[in-house]
């Protein structure tokens, strides 16, 4: 074996790697949010990462932490909900990466002794490789409502 | 090391890379579709695969790309629409793979400001290994309403 | 290329091949049970495994059996319905595995030509490695309905 040979398979291994590593942490979302863990939500971020969501996009660990704590998430963890992340769509370029994916916010419904799928919405994450592994740059998330703006965020993956 | 652990290490690191492919193949048919990118949607298949399933089995490329602008599909992406691809379990032997799974369709609902599940359907997807990558030769799709075969579809993954 | 290369791409390799055996261990739990297919849901889990659900935790490939021979499960696949389990968190420590996540049961409702979402659980799956690849020692499985418990499944993930 060469050592060309070896940088070939290191580097179809690293390949592998980030792509998993990018999926693993999209799964990280739900049981951080569902469980109200602020800080480890928070962390899927950079420090100044975005995470362009309803009702207004939150910028940095802070905004991610007030969120976890505001009245409407609460509220949702205390009443019943899942935050599901779709199996996504991974590109990696070099340090940079999109995955592109759906997620689905489905709330406990007591009356049908069953849950209600609140939202569906497009999502697009935009990733960057720091020293303790993948974080999100920027998550833009759109409700599936028939808005062009939605299916444009699905689109640019298969550009 | 000697050529024969390479080898193997090389075997290996192909079968994890496949899989992995695979996956990420059917992850990118929820965003090509609901985007209303056709080609895109096509190009999941082989130039004559085949895709089984409402109302009429598709046959090769143009028939997936006449779905995409059919009256009833640009009426789902315009009123809002997502169709999830679950995690699936995958089977690679040599040049060709099975793939085994679910999908879902969830709609909007703007009277209840929600989304309507739809279809809930299972999926046994047959792949080919082609010079661009993981190819569908075959998709079979059947509504999991009670029937024996969407269950025997579901049933020969575990055989 | 030295010994000591090789053996660090090997545990490299190693690792991404237990993480996604993992996963495709638990994206086999669906088609299995809603096909019906006792033994190959019961084979999920070691002989001596625990599944801890509802209404009651079953222990041992017995337990598992019955259950997909049970009214209750036989009424469910007979009507139509889905058991899907949502992309797990996946941490390997050697030969023992924790992953965390959701699944979700969608049951056919004729009346709406639709299915219904009838429950939504947070999963611990503790697995082991054993000659014969991964298997499952201990699922719990808690309906998302507001509880402490079912947070703190999800919760144990992010430590």
């Amino acid at each position: 074996m060469t050592v060309t040979d070896y940088d070939a398979l290191a580097a179809r291994l690293q390949a592998v790697e980030d792509r998993l590593a990018i999926i693993q942490l999209l799964a990280s979302y739900g049981p951080a949010v569902d469980s109200g863990d602020a800080e480890a939500t928070a962390g899927i971020w950079t420090a100044d990462g975005v995470y362009d969501s309803y009702p207004a996009p939150m910028h940095g660990h802070d905004d991610l932490v007030a969120m976890v704590g505001s009245d409407l998430h609460q509220g949702l963890i205390n009443g019943g909900c899942a935050h599901l992340i779709g199996m996504p769509q991974v590109e990696v370029h070099g340090d940079t990466a999109v995955a592109t994916g759906y997620s689905m916010l489905c709330v406990r419904d007591e009356a049908t002794d069953g849950f209600r799928v609140w939202r569906v919405s497009a999502n697009r994450w935009e990733l960057t490789r720091t020293p303790t592994g993948w974080r999100t740059t920027n998550r833009v998330n759109r409700l599936l409502d028939g808005s062009a703006q939605a299916r444009a965020l699905l689109g640019a993956a298969t550009q």
